[in-house]
C-alpha cells in the first residue's frame, strides 16, 4: 500500500525486523535492524518506534522468536515463544496493543497446537500477518467513524502522534471530499507532534500549524480549532482515556472552551475496568532534559517523565472505536 | 547585592548597557553590549532579556538616550528622549513595565524641567536608579506577601521565569526558615523554566524537578505540587492575569485538581480595565520550530506563537502585589 512513510514502518525480512527509527524521523530516515527478538524488545523500550509501531514490531518480533525456536521440539519451542512474548509485553506497560498482539499470536499457534520447526514458523507468520491486517482493518473502520464527526472545513487540534488512527481518519475524510485543517502540539520531550504528525500530515497534503505544548489552552481559547482529537493508548471500560502525557491538559482546555474532545482507540480494554487497572509508565527523567540530543535544562535539576496521563470520562466528548462513536460512559 | 546571577543582569557602564543574554544562559554567560539606546531596543525585541529584565534595560536605555542627547538644547533633548522612550515602549507590548519605566523617568526629567547636557544626563541617571530601586523594593515587599502564603514544606509548581518576584519570594521564605520544593515547566520555545528558573533555584540551594509543559495537568493530578505560582506580565483591574503562554493551562489544571493558583505582580495596571485593553504579543512562529538552535519540526509546518495568554479571574486564587494578597475580583 502506498501512503505515508509511517503507515508502513516495521518490515519483516528473511533474517531480521527492520524498524524505522522514529526518534530521528523525518530528519533522518534510518532503519534499525533487529536480528533477534530481544533486539526488537530493546528497540521498543528505547522508543525506536511508538504509537501503533510496537504492535507491528511485536508480531514481527514473535516471528523472529519462532525462527529462533526452529530447531526446538514442540514443547521447548512453545516455552521459548512464550518467553519471547513475555519479554515483549514487559517492554512498555501502558498501551495494551503489545499484550493483545502476543496473546493473539500465541493463542493461534503454540497455545493451540503441537507445532515445531518450519510449521511453527509458518503458523506464527500467518498469525502475525492476520493480527497486523486485523489492526489495519480496525483502524480503517475507526477512521470512517471518526471522519463522520468532522464537518467539511473542521480545524482539528491533535496531540502527539495518533498514527494509524489519524491516517485512517484523514483518508476517510479525504474520501468523503472533506477539507480539514490541523493544529499539532510539538509533544515534548520526543517531539512526536512536531516530527511525526507534522511530517505525515504534510505528506498527506496539509500545511499544519505547530504550537508548543503550553499553547494548547491559548489556542483553544483563541478559537484556533473546532475539535480536539487524539489517539488513546488505552481506554478503560468506565471511559477513562489513557494517552500520551499532555492529553489531560488538552481535554481540560477543550472542556473549558467548549471544544469537543474525541479519543480514538480500536477497542476499549476489557481487562481494564478503570484507570487503577492500568500501569502508567514512568520513563527516565533525563529524557526531559534534552531536545534532539541537545541539553535543554540547567545542571542540578531532576527530570520527571510520566509518559502518559489519565483523562476522566467527564472530559471526553466521544470515544471512537472500530465499532462506532460512543459516549465514554456507555462503553461496557 | 550578591545573589543569583539573574538578579543583576543589566549593567550600565560609562559608554554602554551590557545585558546578560538570557537566550543562552546558563549554558553560556554572554553579555550583549548595547552602545546605543536603539541597540537596547533591539536587544529587548530579540529576547536577549525578558521577564524583569526589560524594565532595567529600559531605564538604562533611557540613560543612553540622555547621553546621546547631551549636546542638544533642552527642547531637542526632550524630543529625542521622548522618541527613545517611544521606541522602547514599542519593543514588546504585553508587559507594562517598559511603558511605566519610560513614563516614570520622563516625568521626572524632560517632562518636568528644561534640562540639557550633563544636567539632563544626571537627572535621567537618578530617575533611572530611583525607578530600579523602587521596583526592587516592590518586588521585595511582594516576596514577603507571597511567602506568607507558603507553609513550611510547600511544593511549588511554577511556569516560565518569575524573575525578581520569585527570587524575592524564595528569599522571604528562606528568611522565615521555611523549606520549599519546586517543580518547573521547561517553557517552550525559549526554555526559560528549564534554564533560567532551574538555574536560579539551583543557585539558591534547591534541586528542582523539571517537567515538560504538557505534563502540568498530570503533575497536579498526581499530587506533585501543593500550589501553582507564576508571575504576571500584566494584571487588569478586573483580575485577568496576562502571563507567559501556558499559564492558562496551569490555572485550568490547578482549578481542576484543587491546587491554589497564585499570580505575582508588583501592581495591577490602572490603565487596563480588562483583558481587551492589553495587546497580546504574537511572536514569529519560526521560534516554535527550534530548540536551542536545533530544528525540532518537520518541514512544511507553520509555527504559531502567542507569547502570552489570558487567565480569567475565576481561575486565579489570589493575586499577590507589593501591597499584599488580594482576591482577583477585589483589585480595584
Amino acid at each position: 500500500m502506498s501512503g505515508p512513510v509511517l503507515a508502513d514502518s516495521v518490515r519483516l525480512t528473511d533474517d531480521a525486523v527492520e524498524i524505522l527509527d522514529r526518534r530521528v524521523y523525518p530528519f533522518e530516515v534510518r532503519w534499525v535492524r533487529c536480528a533477534t527478538s530481544e533486539d526488537v524488545a530493546v528497540a521498543i523500550e528505547r522508543m525506536v518506534t511508538q504509537s501503533s509501531g510496537p504492535l507491528f514490531a511485536t508480531t514481527a518480533g514473535l516471528v523472529l522468536g519462532a525462527r529462533e525456536a526452529r530447531r526446538d521440539p514442540p514443547e521447548e519451542a512453545a516455552a521459548r515463544l512464550r518467553a519471547v512474548g513475555a519479554r515483549l509485553v514487559a517492554t512498555r506497560p501502558t498501551n495494551n496493543h503489545i499484550r493483545d498482539a502476543v496473546h493473539a499470536v500465541l493463542s493461534a499457534t503454540v497455545n493451540a497446537d503441537e507445532l515445531a520447526g518450519n510449521e511453527l514458523v509458518a503458523a506464527v507468520e500467518a498469525a502475525a500477518r492476520a493480527h497486523d491486517d486485523g489492526y489495519r482493518a480496525r483502524s480503517a473502520a475507526l477512521g470512517e467513524h471518526a471522519a463522520s464527526l468532522l464537518a467539511d472545513g473542521t480545524r482539528v487540534l491533535t496531540h502527539c502522534w495518533a498514527d494509524a488512527y489519524l491516517i485512517a481518519t484523514v483518508r476517510a475524510a479525504q474520501g468523503a471530499g472533506k477539507r480539514l485543517e490541523f493544529v499539532c502540539t510539538e509533544t515534548r520531550p520526543y517531539l512526536q507532534g512536531a516530527r511525526l504528525t507534522a511530517a505525515t500530515l504534510v505528506e498527506m497534503g496539509y500545511r499544519p500549524t505547530l504550537i508548543a505544548d503550553g499553547m494548547v489552552a491559548a489556542a483553544l481559547s483563541d478559537g484556533l480549532a473546532d475539535v480536539a482529537l487524539t489517539a488513546a493508548d488505552r481506554v478503560t471500560l468506565d471511559g477513562h482515556v489513557i494517552n500520551k502525557v499532555g492529553t489531560l491538559g488538552v481535554a481540560l482546555a477543550a472542556k473549558a472552551f467548549g471544544v469537543p474532545f474525541y479519543a480514538l482507540v480500536d477497542a476499549p480494554d476489557p481487562q481494564a475496568r478503570t484507570a487503577a487497572d492500568v500501569v502508567i509508565e514512568r520513563r527516565d527523567g533525563d529524557e526531559v532534559l534534552h531536545a534532539r540530543g541537545v541539553r535543554t535544562a540547567a545542571d542540578g535539576v531532576i527530570g520527571y517523565y510520566p509518559a502518559f496521563d489519565v483523562t476522566p470520562p467527564d472530559l471526553v466528548t466521544r470515544i471512537v472505536t472500530e465499532r462506532g462513536v460512543h459516549h465514554p460512559k456507555e462503553l461496557s
